[in-house]
């Protein structure tokens, strides 16, 4: 078999076999197929895609490329969530606190943001001492005492996925579904899950912009999971504008607790009882999706969900007092409150436009290497079909730099748009 | 100019400009854009297409990577012929000879074989003491003086063109017709000549085995020549069968020299005149073909055309003895003539298997390093269309192996059809 034979088949618009895929990405993990092979075979896939079949083959060759995550010994049944990413979605830190102290055990890996749109792991080290790096050891340790991690990706999970990964981003070959629902899924079934609740973002301030788009990629990603032997559930929630309220990431912390004590914005609430409710029952604690929602309200109403969130933090060596007290987290130097310039109903909320005014502020990164401002971001207080009166608290921003509060302002003015007639409020979940 | 942003420019089929177009191939040719970015974007050509403007801009950008000759102070008008390849296909050691014999001066740098293709440096170095390494100064001194250079490619000509097709070889990028007429012409214009007659073969032999894509390619060939400011002329030349009698390195020189002196075969006499008919025309010295076929017809009667190739064998240090006394080159161990199998009328010879066992017999490479054995091969004594009788000498091998010998007989013997009706000859040209 020949590495160049398989790209041509592709690039001829044939079918690869499993074992041409599994010849391909072996020989891409260990170096004998170049990068300059994988790059014209992702150009390949790019314009001329990949059947289900060939995508979960890809899929579970790139799994299967390093260490394969084994929960069994730690819990009974290993659930996991996955977002595509957007601006403003801590859900993570909110779900996985709920949903354990249901009862369910839940271990995940995430990811750090880049380009507009956040990470889970630059969130989560807004807390001093917040520890991401767990060994496989110190995550399934912490999985069977505590219930609950949350921490990086550890190296040698799906290497051959982190190495195209790189290649894609520099080559042109970024935007194919199947190469993306490989990229996302490989990770997953590596890291042991059975049953995952996939929230595939569609909208301005998704990878997804179109509807259709995030659909054929969540139903690829269905097909996947279930050729590859795990239930899978993919939920369609809009990115349109930012979710809940805060965009940044110690304010994203500071959302996400609010959340779990009850309060917090109603949408972001309501976006994690639904994915809890989704969890629960994949992870048969609930018998349906009404009872789930119902057993991620008393977690909340009870503050067991909160203390499940202060037993994570401290497990995996953060300062619980800030968890305790939000007003110990470092606050920009500056704080402005923009006010609405008109009357009238908001009919957008550019979510990529804020996504990028919260890069600008050094909330996010523009390349890997940039550093992150964990105090700075940006709070929405206005959503789609709001009415509002001129003068209205709009939004307020938190910058470390005058400048670049002077630049933040004006983008995320922009990314504000105003009718004179009512402006019906945007869904939180397709269907 | 970033090089990931033409590459996805050309995914999206997008037209490029000349100047992302220069970027990327003089990135490539410095090293700035890596193998693995040039790799992505040629996969994206060969599925995405290029205008006659981008291949333009891509043949001159590719020219212009290294020296481009000029021959303005040696001849008036600089002329060049180029050939497709092909299987018997010594074309220019007839026809450069017999335009030079007219008085049109004319120098070629030509390449190696590789595949089922022979290549006229491997049939040249028969002769022993021929150079085919000249310097540029040598190159330009001998057609100065002799008025016929028949040697390689000097390093430093188009080197972004040798960089990619080493590239595109092995990452399924060869197959697309604006990459191979970019490829041809940015060699003919960097080596400086000015009217060019385009062979291009079609037919079992050829790399463009439909009619159809051979036109596409020679008509975007002439348009990129007329864009570069060049006089272009394309013919469309049958490579069924092999071209002429003699596949194979001495052999196929033996048979050139006899047809510079007024014998050889009918067919590659033909197809000889007619590419001179056209050199002439374009080099201003015959104002219409057929004045152009009398003047190569004429130096080959009176043997100034044979006396052109000693002075071009002398000049490049080859034994003209060799050229006077045919019988001095080296002949192979075994010779072995196979007689028809049955009456019939021949309906194919397959190039592309005459070809392949020639490759067999060491006439050809399989791959770039391997040596070759100037003495063997295959001569063909029956066309397409000729009648033959049980027992005629239907094909003869030449070969230093008695397996390689069974096996060529077998292949060859293969690629001849026969049939009971009256099959109409192929013609040397299609229109």
């Amino acid at each position: 078999m020949r590495a160049v034979d398989i790209i041509i088949k592709k690039r001829d618009k044939i079918e690869l076999t499993r074992e041409e895929i599994e010849f391909f990405v072996n020989g891409f993990t260990s170096g004998e197929v170049p990068d300059y092979q994988a790059s014209s075979f992702a150009m390949a896939v790019v314009l001329n895609g990949m059947t289900p079949r060939e995508s979960t083959d890809l899929t579970l060759a790139m799994a299967h490329s390093g260490q394969m995550l084994d929960l069994s010994d730690v819990v009974d049944l290993a659930v996991d969530k996955h977002s595509s990413g957007g601006v403003g979605d801590k859900t993570s830190l909110a779900v996985l606190p709920i949903v354990a102290a249901c009862g369910l055990p839940v271990g995940k890996m995430s990811g750090r943001g880049l380009g507009f749109s956040g990470g889970t792991l630059d969130k989560l080290e807004s807390i001093p001492g917040y520890r991401v790096d767990l060994t496989t050891e110190e995550f399934k340790k912490q999985l069977k005492e505590k219930g609950v991690v949350l921490a990086g990706q550890s190296l040698d999970l799906a290497p051959a996925d982190g190495k195209l990964y790189a290649l894609r981003d520099v080559t042109g070959t970024v935007p194919s579904i199947p190469l993306i629902a490989s990229s996302i899924m490989c990770k997953k079934l590596a890291a042991g899950a059975q049953a995952i609740v996939l929230d595939v973002k569609t909208g301005l301030g998704a990878f997804m912009e179109t509807l259709d788009d995030a659909r054929v990629l969540a139903d690829l990603m269905v097909d996947i999971g279930k050729l590859a032997g795990r239930e899978v559930v993919a939920l369609l929630s809009d990115m349109n504008q930012p979710l809940g309220e805060a965009v940044g990431n110690s304010l994203e912390v500071i959302e996400a607790i609010e959340t779990l004590k009850g309060g917090g914005p109603e949408d972001f609430r309501e976006h994690c009882l639904h994915v809890c409710a989704h969890l629960l029952v994949l992870g048969k604690l609930a018998k349906d999706l009404d009872s789930g929602r119902k057993m991620a309200e008393k977690a909340i109403g009870d503050e067991s969900a909160f203390e499940k969130f202060r037993v994570l933090v401290q497990a995996q060596g953060g300062d619980v007092s800030y968890v305790d007290d939000t007003s110990k987290f470092p606050r920009a130097k500056f704080i402005e409150v923009v006010k609405a310039p008109r009357n009238g109903n908001i009919s957008q909320v550019h979510a990529r436009g804020v996504g990028e005014a919260a890069v600008t502020l050094g909330a996010g990164r523009a390349k890997k290497t940039d550093s992150i401002d964990h105090a700075v971001g940006i709070l929405i207080h206005k959503k789609v079909g709001d009415q509002v009166k001129e003068g209205d608290p709009l939004f307020t921003i938190h910058a470390n730099d005058k400048d670049k509060m002077t630049e933040a302002v004006s983008t995320v003015l922009s990314a504000h748009s105003f009718s004179d007639d009512h402006v019906m409020p945007l869904p939180l979940f397709y269907t």
